[in-house]
């Protein structure tokens, strides 16, 4: 069960590298550098990598032109500070899981290994459509048909285990598997010093998990929600 | 009905693109740069863009790692030469209309193009999983709901029109188009000197083609299949 996990350095799949090297042959992290505004979060993925002891593949898509922009992690549009809103965000990037899925697909079956984790859930979320259930199901389909591995019946398996857990109990396993949560890196706009932002909507999410949790956030936030 | 063409610089990818143009309002050609031994096709797919007056975006995935390896077009493997067999060949590269497909969905989605054209076809092909038509009609669907606009009622169609033609009805379309023979290239293993080496699958594909529609392929191959 040789096992790639797609960490972005964030709360979910920080926590989620360590449940999985906690139960299975964990080959890799890949992380993915498109330019974001947010590109911090990285750092947070190599060192949960070194803690892990595995390689971390850190894919470079910054060559690839105007795809993977046309949002305000990557453009030069305000990251909204106002609260998680109804619909689809202005911080969507066009089809981004999409894109990290398939070439992590593509790595997979070029080194044989046929389990994919991805950290995306679909309950304290930003309204992302490649972040549903939906998606993710329809994806391992699509990839059982694009490969020659899934055509000849060794299929790849999109694990996304946590899907429908709240950001509490991401943070409650986190602790529980002694992840300091200074190891993951969660806002989208980091203020010029350095300090994440603290009303973005991932770093409200972020807060919340913790809150509902009874955990302490120790993030040093450059401003907080109710001072706003 | 903004249009992308997916453009390989080979006979069924120009020809394609050319009759996309001939019909559609084509914004863009498209050609990714995955280290494969026959990047010179990259040059023909350039040019079919200035012929056509549209730009062409090469994006460079030289910089993705092991992704898009593991075969005999990017890796130290030997070219078939003995003629198109059973089953899918050491040239498959793992995954690659999907990682193709998804970044130019990433693309498309970012400049407002709703159609996508890709040249597979499944029938004089090289027996690759990615070229069948189950394979783009669950892409399709996976873009549908990887993406906002799918989501929100403007899907994106992934157009194969040449899916069911043979390579003879290809080559005669395009001859119908006034495409030069000339202007495509097929081989994947071309000789030291430049030329085709009229032996690999898709050099066969191609004279087939061209002979069964009672055309001349004009095409300085190295050596010939009844030669060899």
């Amino acid at each position: 069960m040789k096992t790639i996990v797609i960490c972005s350095g964030g709360l979910d799949s920080v926590s989620l590298a360590h449940m999985v090297a906690a139960e299975r042959e964990l080959l890799r992290l890949v992380s993915f550098d498109y330019g974001q505004r947010h590109r911090k979060e990285l750092d947070f993925a190599a060192a949960c990598a070194r803690r892990l002891g595995v390689p971390h593949d850190l894919i470079d898509l910054r060559g690839i032109g105007a795809a993977l922009t046309g949002s305000a992690l990557t453009d030069d549009i305000d990251v909204p500070k106002t609260g998680v809103e109804e619909g689809i965000p202005v911080t969507y990037v066009p089809a981004r899981n999409l894109v990290f899925l398939s070439l992590t697909l593509a790595w997979a079956e070029a080194i044989g290994a046929h389990d994919i984790f991805i950290g995306v859930n679909a309950l304290d979320y930003s309204g992302y459509p490649d972040c549903r259930p939906d998606f993710i199901a329809s994806f391992q389909e699509t990839a059982r048909l694009a490969t020659r591995d899934g055509v000849e019946g060794r299929p790849f398996t999109i694990h996304a285990p946590l899907q429908h857990w709240g950001k509490a109990r991401i943070a409650s396993e986190a602790q529980r598997l002694g992840l300091d949560p200074a190891m993951s890196w969660s806002c989208y706009d980091p203020a010029e010093d350095g300090r994440a932002c603290g009303l973005c909507d991932s770093c409200r999410l972020r807060q919340k998990g913790f809150e509902e949790a009874g955990l302490v956030d120790p993030t040093p936030y450059a401003a907080l929600p109710d001072e706003a």
